[in-house]
């Protein structure tokens, strides 16, 4: 991706000679976020061009140099099955990350497949070859958890985590997501396997709401066919008037918020998580949605290591029960990652994988 | 106060006989609030109009018909020195009670001086006798403790510690104070006594940004001498760039909840405690103003009988060392409270108190 | 149960006539808890015997008088099928309510069948009639529960929601239940709806450890099979040598308070539950058990009424996937109440129910 | 420290060469610990004998190899005064760090001066010179801080703000503070910031409970004057019966939890913070002690950075109002470095402080 709504290009690079503590990945697949469609509209500030898209990936480990461990302690090998936390240099050592305690925050970390330029290296999913720095989180994929359904959930795993533990969903809670791309259906997996009483998820289109039931969701409502005032009533139905406990915005969209405070009931908590861009303002009114109701509106920014650990380990054991797998609508090699980005964009898919060593969409 | 905007009137009513469980009070003081001048031009939704304001009051009981206990557990015997909590009836057994556990969002509740009408009962502070419930939470005040520091903070008291509690402002928090009312010069208290490293308060008059300073907090800003961007820069080059740890609004202006977004540390605390009445919108950009941040954002609502007894504590304990009385700036007859509610609007004084023994205002 | 240790007695009593605000319940089942063997054995302080044994019961109201509601705000009516918080009389308006905020902790508070003697009226569940008095909490079964599955978790259900919730169990986390009683039951199955990875149950005999599996434990361990030693080491091993997360004692002897500090991870949560009755001591050794885990140790007393509605809507939720009603090894009638003691001391039972109007055991 | 009860020896190292991003410290102080007084008789595990002590310590930057940060962010240079968190290594990377996020029990951790053998470097305080690796958290002293007050404070200023932290300590507790060494004496400091009502604190001798009182305790209690059922009796009677919201042990002895448990709340937090060694076991009722009071028993292990970095802010801010300085009894060179473990042994002194430079005892 050479600058915004440049077409993309497929570019041949020479292999790293690595430094001590490094490892070279063989990529098996990378995801399309809607972040990355973002990047292409140049919607992200301060991205350093050209770069490598792609910031989750898992692949086999095709090099070490020096020793070289996982997260989970074991030492990363040739032939492991290896994946990594998409952010960086997390420095661990400065008042946001010891003080404030807010390392999603940190002013030092890089991202892969954003923040780094392909001048800085092969810093990106979409991709052959991917250098893992010595500062990087490696992470063994467990025995039993194939890569399929891993890069099925992508980083909306341990975003979607990350969000049902930042509302603090307990036994009981009713709980409302709005959006169900990658992050709101695994947000709705996760409500439910922490003891959510019941899920109500909204979105569109049918196979997303679909999926979305699939994988937790107990109920859906398709925002096609009811307008934001309809949907407002039919939570308040379903809540005996009382609103839902949490709800988690995974949707990008302004207005939804207007909505969700709409609908929250006094004392409940209300996670933002799908603004990772400027999408623009909303109305709020802070006596009517906030002072009076008591509630709690929490942002949600990023993931630590431990939110794609405990996400992976959630995939691994649920990857019978769970549908992981089906959210990924399609393979697409190298030379097609622009028609990925268009699939996604337009809704066409609901997770689009890159699989560097493919040939052909299947 | 017979209807919104209408002239208040002095009444006659008998003396109520009391049933068993009830007590009256022969008041000596009540507040004026900033509430009472909402209440009078009718921005409250839902009042019972005519009633008699004042929902916090002190004064000695005159009478007691059975077996009455305050809240500390000591009988309530004539000629003792005592308040309540403005707010009876909150059931603590519905579903909001019980499982919610909002109480201060209890259905069921009723305030003094608020959602009470004069044809209920002598339920409201601006009278000379105010009939205690079976229901309403009676306290004695500590032996040390004048009615005149008591009244000073009001109903400032215990919502400006419930704001500071909501925030959980801890050691070394830096915070910042929005509005210096009541509530927020009791903010500026509380926070400085649960540690805060710095409280830094804005607004107007200098009166009132003296008041503030003497009541704890470190540094004031003048809103009327400099504007919102300026208060901004002012508030990050305090903090090295970063933000408060902790905001408490506390003055009512939704455009104050832009300012505060904007001032907050990633991961901060920002409490809306200052929106008792509708004064409209403001617009808010999720992306950067609250998932970018991890702000979390916290409405606060009434108060618990506990913020009454533990502020009431407090200003017991710090008598000597802060000068709650100062902020009390005149004495109203009962004939004069409508000039008391006139000079809480045009902010010519701190707190007016209505004395319904005085003959004129000292 | 005139005296500890004394023959059980069925007494005839007249039908009370009700005060205002009262009910009539006519109990279809009531539970014999471990407490109640405590009970006969004289080991609780303070008790006033004689008294009609029962905390725990669900009935159909047979008579009311005046407005009488549940605390789902619906009025009770006759035919209603309804149980009771056992816990009657916490007050709400106390400092230990109010600021200390610890209700189950109240010394107002009364308990059905425990300390209540039966001179004060019927006020326990081994009774063919219950009188509901007028601030003993109500909760209507919901539509779909029948009274046996309810029964069947008796107060075990709420006390081990109560427990699951103070050891903050949440999602990934590995707990062990030590005890499988219908506390230690009950803990297993919701702990594993709040999201727990992995649930380990010690105890015996092999009903209850089947039982314990069946209703959501993962592996159970005999202890008549393994010593305390090799306990310690099979939970060592099944943690990667870190210990687990959250362990909860439900099995009210005192050394398995030593087994459990041994097997916390550091850092770990550890509920004690299980001591309702003095047991006798336990040699604790501060530095190795406490100080040095960073462990955090909870103890958990009572229940609330929202533990009880909680546990009651959960019990309705998963009547189809988990079998609560095959906890119940017995229904005994009124004259066979102290057999039903004997069979639950000797463990010959998971849970005994009394069934006033049963005339034999099925 | 050759090995455990041998004489101390000062012994001359060669000044090391620095790698990249290591800094060599002229020490100013270092303070000797009362686990420096186990250390010295063997009381510790797995101790690298023999081994420089000193895990706190002061200094001006006598060189400088490649860039070196501090905590702070601002760049370590030759003449700065900075002192280090004595634990270096925490890794940040582990699953104790990352998922159970129990970073003060990280495996990988070394502690300078406890757990460091002098054959592997210069790596305690008790020398002229002290080696700050690449990965030791160094701090730099805020420029109004005197190197007196802060090693005044020395570990226990961290550990006791940990504590008290460990506790929530919040506005209005009454807090029990067990042993008054540097621990104690910075927990009552440090929970009179927080906002406690009342801090009680108990041990000997004169000197020491003066020195609690002129730092923030409002009350002492001589353990050698009264027994520990009169402690008991005098703090339930200062608490009107209810007993302690928070207590803070501090002193290492066994039996001082048996006397914390009997003064707690229900409901209450009791830190265990004093037992850093082994010190042998105590008799604990499950069900007095910990059921019944719903009580929490809190192990506190170690410090963090964050810790370091806000007791010294603390220490900086109250230089005025507190005498942390006065806390030092007494500096000794390197050579009186036994002298000065008998004393504190002896309690003849509260804080003995090593200064390399000085030649004799002022």
């Amino acid at each position: 991706m050479e600058a915004p709504e440049a077409p993309l290009r497929t570019v041949e690079r020479p292999v790293p000679s690595l430094q001590d503590g490094e490892a070279l990945l063989s990529c098996i697949y990378s995801e399309v976020c809607g972040t990355d469609v973002h990047l292409w509209h140049g919607a992200l500030a301060g991205v350093p061009y050209p770069l490598i898209p792609g910031h989750v990936a898992v692949g086999t480990v095709e090099q070490v140099k020096g020793e070289v461990h996982s997260l989970q302690g074991r030492p990363v090998k040739e032939g492991d099955l290896v994946t990594f936390h998409d952010v960086d240099k997390t420095c661990g050592r400065c008042w946001t990350c010891l003080v404030a305690q807010q390392p999603t925050r940190c002013p030092h970390r890089k991202v892969y497949g954003i923040t780094y330029s392909s001048e800085e290296g092969l810093l990106g999913g979409w991709a052959e070859k991917i250098l893992l720095t010595q500062t990087v989180p490696i992470l063994h994929l467990p025995d039993e958890l194939d890569p399929e359904p891993f890069i099925a959930a992508g980083c909306g795993g341990p975003t979607g985590l990350h969000a049902v533990l930042r509302g603090r969903v307990s036994l009981g809670d009713k709980v409302y997501v709005q959006g169900i791309g990658p992050v709101g259906i695994a947000a709705c997996a996760f409500a439910k396997l922490c003891g959510a009483e019941k899920v109500i998820a909204s979105g569109s289109p049918a196979a997303r709401l679909k999926a979305a039931r699939d994988m937790g969701a107990d109920e859906t409502l398709d925002i096609r066919q009811h307008s934001v005032e309809e949907r407002i009533q039919m939570i308040m139905d379903k809540t005996r008037g009382f609103g839902v406990d949490v709800i988690i915005e995974a949707c990008g969209n302004p207005l939804a918020v207007k909505e969700g405070v709409s609908c929250l009931r006094d004392g409940g908590r209300y996670v933002l998580v799908g603004h990772y861009t400027d999408a623009g303002s909303v109305d709020i009114n802070p006596h009517l949605d906030i002072t009076k109701k008591h509630a709690e509106i929490l942002g949600c920014w990023g993931t630590e290591p431990k939110h794609v650990w405990q996400a992976m380990d959630w995939i691994a054991r649920t990857r019978d029960r769970l549908p992981w797998q089906k959210c990924i609508s399609g393979f697409y090699p190298l030379e097609e990652a622009e028609q990925a980005l268009r699939d996604v964009e337009a809704l066409r898919v609901i997770k689009a994988v890159i699989a560097p060593s493919a040939t052909a969409n299947p």
